[in-house]
């Protein structure tokens, strides 16, 4: 007993950050235990703000809903607002209802945003100034309120309808005469994010501009909360798994912490997408069953035609896709690129397709089916280079996640295209078939 | 001319980083001669600093080299030393000399640090305050210095021999009363940086613990620079970028604006690579061709047998590469997804192996085939998950980057014993062969 209390004692005296890594690790019931032993320390708000919120709300419906609504009501709002959004709906209503009716407000206001957008990352808790006071009022009013904000490196000036007039860096403040007007100080074209932006556009604008911390306002520019770097991290972070994941096929909600049974229902869906388009390839084969009969040949060298444009093309579309995610792709370079891979496609091509015919010449020493490998193997390439492009372009403009989709696409469309084209020459070309 | 002036004026009321975006889209001498422009206005650096520096670099041998070292010396160190790394080591060593003695030593500093290192990140502009100062104090001395600090958000606490004591953050400061000591508002806990830590690791510093700027210590603890939030978004962003590219065989030096030469001599060595393997599995299907040439329709289903053991397979190496990147899989961790993903394996193999199984029967009224293609794609299918968690874990163990080669190898393991397995199974099976 004594020594858990050491134990206790040690384990508080780390960052919020390090707590919130031993809880993931415990088991659950582990980590129930230690949240409620944190909270009766009143050290649980912090380390369950740390965690990611869908470990975070595992915890908390473990605990008893008084607690629970007392925690919450510590917490961050972003943060809390962002574990209450993965549990359910009755568990959400009993929490919000046993909170303040303003803290119930804000939290309620801040789950109405969606996830990914400014609203659904930014926090309330924003100090707003009026520029009628002086730099001495003005870190005056920040000291008596320092507890509400998230950020006081930057505040906001306001006028009385509580639109955004401008910024005021704590650094200008701090290093200003104290006498002198906030008027003098405040950066009136500041940058600010629209309540519905998409996150990862503000994660843009944060990249571009190097702000730690951007105002959030509504249509009416009134100021609704503050977007601080740390969000946005999370969302980069986010945005490269999801296209890394999209490119590979893995659902999105994976990771290496989900449960078989659940990878299983998430993966086996993609799979069976792939199964049908591997499906339509063999039946382009299929095709030509008389022709793999009398030269058995073509069915050793298909794969590597089909192969070879699948690799070259899987380049182009990764390169196009990661180019759209980081925001460098316009409409004129679209079209640019477009024919710099098809003449890519032209020079990977001619290069390879020549070191297979040559190859297959070797082998078989037919200079025939050298020549066809050959063909097909160029046309092949070209094709999935100038594909690798238009089809996230295409994909982009139906609205879709380029990176979701396009890979299964292209390689669609170079297996079939592989074997189509091999065995359509070798028929035109080889006097045996 | 009057026109251009009016244009130029408008254009320096844009931020540098919008600047920089122009610059960034004009042609090169577009490009150099606005730089020129901005440099007689004194407004050149600005912009150079918030371009990447391949592009800086670029723009910069275009100008006179005094022209050139005069807007290196007004630049962020941190960014005129991203720049001077790029160039080559005569204009290098020219621009250097041009310069004054301390900026010179400075560079050639940070030069010395690998551009993926701490070194590399950090900006030695920083202001060192002493503990025997009060706020006020400390405020004056910050405010004299203002111009030399990368951020002032947070002061570092040395002693006499320049050694880090703790961090001040200006909102204590800027909110404690002006007599008291900045003994009473030291955070002595600080985290700092070594200054040879990897980039990555310091990224995940900053994911973890929210801070926007970490000092840098040499091996003695001393002071010698700090990274801000900023440099380490980059980083987030080029690792994810890197890990993209390394799972399709894209090197990472391309970018959607790569010529088309550069880019064919960056793809083609992988495409080659990727030859080699598709011909060692065109190798084992040649091992067949007698197999093939009585039954043809075997060399239709190899490839649906290799491509859904590649796709479930790519599957996990993408998983197990991200949750390396994201520092979330250690050791334990690690075997622990060799069970699952091979049971995995398991659950998809069978599930998969007998839609397409029953796909056979229906096409060729084989009961044998069928069972034939159910086993052979049960089987690779299972292979294909503990090789997508074992290529991974055997990587890393050899110090290279998983995500860069786990891939091929998956693929090259799935096609030839999707192939290998189909055919031997068959001849097993088969009366006919």
């Amino acid at each position: 007993m004594e020594e858990r209390k050491i134990i206790l004692r040690e384990l508080m005296k780390q960052s919020p950050a390090d707590i919130a890594e031993i809880l993931v690790d415990l088991s659950q019931n582990q980590a129930t235990d230690l949240i409620h032993r944190l909270f009766l320390r009143n050290a649980a708000a912090e380390p369950l703000g740390e965690m990611d919120p869908d470990d975070s709300a595992e915890l908390v419906v473990q605990l008893d809903r008084k607690e629970a609504s007392e925690i919450l009501s510590r917490m961050d709002p972003d943060d809390a607002a962002d574990l209450l959004f993965e549990l359910s709906d009755d568990i959400q209503q009993e929490l919000l209802s046993r909170l303040s009716r303003s803290d119930a407000k804000v939290l309620s206001d801040l789950l109405a945003y969606p996830p990914d957008s400014a609203g659904g990352l930014m926090s309330p808790e924003v100090v707003p100034l009026s520029l009628t006071m002086t730099v001495q009022d003005a870190i005056h009013h920040l000291r008596s309120r320092v507890k509400d904000a998230e950020t006081v490196y930057y505040a906001y000036a306001v006028d009385d309808e509580n639109r955004l007039l401008g910024v005021l860096s704590l650094r200008d403040m701090a290093l200003a005469d104290p006498s002198r007007s906030l008027r003098d100080l405040v950066i009136r074209d500041a940058i600010s994010v629209p309540v519905d932006a998409d996150a990862e556009d503000v994660a843009h604008i944060f990249d571009k501009y190097n702000y730690f911390a951007l105002p959030v306002v509504n249509s009416e520019n009134k100021l609704l909360g503050v977007i601080t770097f740390d969000d946005v991290i999370d969302v980069i972070r986010e945005e490269a798994t999801e296209d890394i994941y999209g490119l590979a096929g893995v659902p999105s909600e994976e990771g290496v912490d989900t449960t078989w049974a659940q990878s299983l229902k998430l993966r086996l869906p993609w799979l069976y997408v792939r199964l049908l388009t591997a499906l339509a390839a063999a039946a382009v084969v299929g095709l030509f069953e008389v022709a793999i009969a009398k030269v058995a040949a073509l069915a050793v060298l298909m794969g590597i035609i089909a192969g070879q444009g699948g690799s070259a093309g899987m380049q182009t579309v990764t390169i196009i896709t990661r180019g759209m995610a980081l925001g460098e792709l316009d409409r004129s370079l679209g079209w640019r690129l477009l024919g710099k891979e098809t003449l890519l496609g032209v020079a990977n091509g001619v290069l390879i397709g020549a070191t297979v015919g040559v190859i297959t010449y070797l082998w078989k020493g037919q200079i025939l089916m050298g020549i066809a490998v050959f063909l097909a193997m160029a046309l092949n390439m070209i094709i999935a280079g100038a594909c690798g492009v238009a089809i996230p372009l295409f994909v982009r403009k139906l609205g879709k996640d380029p990176a979701l989709v396009s890979g299964i696409f292209l390689t669609t469309v170079t297996d079939m295209l592989g074997f189509g084209l091999m065995f359509a020459i070798a028929i035109w070309l080889l006097p045996e078939i």
